[in-house]
C-alpha cells in the first residue's frame, strides 16, 4: 500500500499575528510525509534539497517510514526558501521572499524501487514536472491526486490543462477553483473543473472547511473551530497527506471513503496550525489523532426524525 | 406551542448580480413567519406597518396560521423601506436607502391573547424595543432568542448589554460576533459573548454555514452549496424562523435539539435565497422541506471506523 509523494522540501520564514520564525523546515512534501506516515508505510518521497537541508530532519522522516531514495541532494546549492506574512484572517498572505535555489533545476526521477506504487500525490509544482512523474510510472497508480495554484493558471495554463486530464482528484482552494473555472459559484466551478479531467474535486476553504465534488454528489467537511490558528503554513499539504494516508491505508477509492479521508485530512490540518511549521505534527500520537477525529464526528452529528 | 415573533414587516428594493426588484414585501418578522409557520401554529406576530402594506400579504400570512393581533397599522404613514445592493460574493452589501417611516414610532404592545407564549423570537430591532417586549411578558417564555446587528453595538451598547442578560440565545453573523466580543477567533468570541448573558450563541456565516456554541460544546452546520444564491435578503431571518419553528414544534430546548433546529433553519434559508424576497418560501411544501433536510443529512454524513 505504498504512496509516492512529490513536492518540495524546503525552508520557510513565517510571520503571523502571533509571532515570527526564522528559517524553519517546510515544503509541501515534508508536510504530506509527516501527515501520511501516520497511516501508510512507506511514504516514498520525491523531492530536491540543497546542502543545507538538515540531516536530522531526514532521519526523523526515515524513522517514520518515509523513503528518501527519490530525494535529490544538490551539494553546491541551497534548498528552496519561502518567506511570507499572514493577515489577521489567516486566509490572506503576502509573499516576502521566494528563492527557488535547487527548485529551479528540479527534474524528478522516479526510482525503480518506487515503481508499482498504488497511490500518487503530486504536490503543487509546475505542471510539466507533474506530467513527467506520471509518465515515468510504468503502471498507472490506482489514484493520482494533484495540488496546484493560481501561479500555474497564470503562466502555464496549457500544461495545467494537460496534467488535469491525467489525474483523478484535484485539490485546490476556493479562489483557485474560481480562477480555474471562471465561475464564482463553487457548485458551478466544480461542474466546469470536473469537465477538465479530474473525476473528483476537493475545494479547501480554510477555516470554513472543505467540499468534495464528484458527478452530482457533494460532501461538506467542516473545519474544527479553533481558539487560535497559530500558523496556517502547510495546513493544505497536511490535509492532503492525511487524505492520501487514509486512502492508501484502506485502499478504497470510493466516494464514501473519500469523505472519511477528508475528515482525516481535516483532523491532521487542525493539528498543523497549532504551532509553527511541522512542529505539532511531530508531537502527536495515534491516540491524539483518534480523539481529534472523534471531535469532528461530534462537531457535525445531529438527529433528524421525519414525521 | 405558540411562538411570538417580533420584528419588521416592510418593503425592500433589492439589486443583486442576478437582477433587480422594485419594492417588494420583506422585513424580518415576515421571513420568520413564513418559515416558522411550516412547523408551529400560531405564529403570533408583533410588528408595525403603514397604510401601504398589502392586505393580500396579511391574508396570506393568516392563512398560514400567523396571528396579526400584535401588528399595528398606522393609517397615515408608510411602512419601513430598505433598499440595498449586494456584491458579487453576496456576503457584502451596500445600503442605498433606509426610510424608517412607521418604524420611528414603533412601541410594541404584547396583546393579552399572546400572553403565555412559550417561545419568543426578537428580530433585529433597537435593544430598548426588545427589552420592552420581554418586560411585557407576564410569564417568562421558555426560550427567548434575539437577533441584533453592528448598528446597535455602535450606538446603543449599554442597552444591548442589558437585553443580552435577558435572553437565552443570541443569533448574529460572524462579523457581528467579532465586533461584539472584540475577538477575531470565533471560538474566543463565543467565550466572551456567552459571558455577556446568553447561554447559546449561533454564528451565521452565510455560504459557510453556521456555528452553535454552548458552554464547551460546539456544532457546525454546513450551508447547502448552491449553484446560485439569487437573493440573500431575509436568509438570516428565514434561518431564525426555521430554527424557532422546530424548537416550538418539539418543545425541546436541549443542545441536541438545537442542533437539529439549526439544520432545519439552514434548510429553510437555502430555499429563501433561490428567488427574490419571500417568493420561494410561499411555494414550498412539507415534502420539499423534508427532501431538503435529507440533502443536509447526505451533505455531512461520513463513516469512521476506529481500529
Amino acid at each position: 500500500m505504498s504512496l509516492i509523494s512529490v513536492g518540495t522540501m524546503a525552508f520557510d520564514a513565517i510571520e503571523t499575528p502571533f509571532g515570527k520564525t526564522d528559517s524553519i523546515v517546510g515544503g509541501s512534501a515534508t508536510y504530506v510525509a509527516y501527515a501520511a506516515s501516520n497511516f501508510v508505510n512507506p511514504v516514498q518521497q520525491i523531492s530536491i534539497v540543497g546542502y543545507d537541508f538538515p540531516a536530522e530532519e531526514m532521519n526523523e522522516l526515515k524513522t517514520r517510514g518515509v523513503t528518501l531514495d527519490g530525494v535529490e541532494i544538490v551539494p553546491d546549492k541551497k534548498s528552496f526558501f519561502w518567506s511570507g506574512r499572514y493577515h489577521m484572517d489567516m486566509n490572506g498572505r503576502d509573499t516576502l521572499v521566494t528563492d527557488l535555489n535547487v527548485l529551479a533545476d528540479f527534474n524528478p526521477r522516479v526510482p525503480d524501487s518506487y515503481q508499482g506504487a498504488e497511490f500518487l500525490m503530486l504536490g503543487n509544482l509546475s505542471p510539466n514536472i507533474q506530467i513527467s512523474v506520471i509518465e515515468q510510472m510504468k503502471k498507472r497508480p490506482k489514484l493520482i491526486v494533484m495540488d496546484t495554484m493560481n501561479f500555474w493558471m497564470d503562466i502555464a495554463m496549457p500544461d495545467l490543462e494537460k496534467v488535469l486530464k491525467m489525474v483523478d482528484v484535484l485539490l485546490v482552494n476556493d479562489s483557485e477553483a474560481r480562477q480555474l473555472s471562471a465561475q464564482y459559484s463553487l457548485v458551478k466551478a466544480a461542474k466546469e473543473i470536473l469537465k477538465m479531467g479530474p473525476k473528483y474535486l476537493i475545494v479547501k476553504k480554510g477555516e470554513h472547511g472543505a467540499l468534495l465534488f464528484h458527478a452530482n454528489e457533494v460532501f461538506y467537511a467542516p473545519a474544527l473551530p479553533l481558539e487560535d490558528v497559530f500558523d496556517p503554513t502547510g495546513a493544505g499539504d497536511t490535509f492532503a497527506g492525511g487524505f492520501m494516508g487514509h486512502i492508501a491505508k484502506t485502499k478504497d477509492i470510493s466516494f464514501n471513503n473519500m469523505k472519511t479521508a477528508i475528515i482525516v485530512g481535516s483532523a491532521m490540518a487542525s493539528f498543523c496550525v497549532e504551532k509553527f511549521g511541522p512542529t505539532r505534527l511531530k508531537e502527536i500520537t495515534k491516540a491524539d489523532i483518534d480523539e481529534r477525529i472523534q471531535q469532528f464526528v461530534q462537531l457535525v452529528s445531529f438527529e433528524i426524525n421525519f414525521e
